[in-house]
């Protein structure tokens, strides 16, 4: 399936977000490119795997091409061996606000301290609630991307 | 579908390759990846859109991991705008020699001159037929890599 994703992100500033929350994950995530432009994305959860390529935001940042395909599980497996060095690894949490869904990523290993929210808007112009525990907009900073994440972890910033 | 190829390359040093074939196929390939160590491939003919993610080869340059998916057409299309400069365009010419079939890929544009043959084997000891018009081998030479030719084009070299 191809898209283009409309996406807001913020961080987050405390941790009320986990009792809000509907449903938790754990994603472990590979890169078999992190250039912005062409990201590629292998992403295991306990029951999927999917693969996913993503373009280069557009000027504002708010929007993003991208081609997604679950594909097996094992196969998946395979396929991480082949990845660049630094594998993501989260919880995301998923909390709903209004009509929208906030993704909330709670990052471990060498990204530990560093939790993000996203939210994935129809339109660029779509209004949203803002819950109380998020905190600055970071929308189109490339430094939060998991790509880069991955390359420039937060504990060396 | 995840498979190890083993796989000689050889130089092709004539075109009577060209009345042996029993098929030819037009090819169009973009990297979204050119890493050795973890090439992200889109192929397109007429007919098929292929995603290939292939790994390093093994120390003798005869084995590779390779993962292939096929790919919806008009997708591959729009993953094609995102893929890194130099195109990779080519006619396969299929040939069988006994009991296997060499694929002879004739370059155009920035590789045009490069003629290059390739077979697959079931395992690293089979034996095969030389037919008169194979060259030099080049097994293993990763400025063979079609990724390489996409960065690093014949006609530069």
């Amino acid at each position: 399936m191809t898209m283009l994703e409309i996406e807001r992100k913020f961080l987050v500033k405390s941790g009320e977000y986990k009792k809000e929350a509907y449903e938790k994950i754990r994603i472990k995530q590979g890169f078999l490119s992190t250039d912005p432009e062409r990201t590629v994305r292998l992403r295991i959860t306990n029951e999927t795997a999917f693969l996913t390529i993503k373009g280069k935001s557009k000027e504002n940042g708010l929007s993003r091409f991208e081609w997604e395909k679950e594909i097996d599980k094992n196969e998946a497996e395979e396929l991480f061996k082949l990845c660049k060095p630094g594998i993501i690894d989260k919880t995301r949490y998923l909390v709903k606000i209004g009509d929208f869904t906030y993704e909330v990523d709670e990052f471990y290993g060498e990204n530990q301290g560093l939790v993000v929210a996203e939210i994935e808007l129809n339109n660029e112009k779509d209004s949203f609630q803002k819950p109380i525990w998020l905190g600055e907009e970071i929308t189109g900073d490339i430094k939060y991307y998991n790509s880069q994440l991955s390359e420039h972890p937060y504990k060396n910033w």
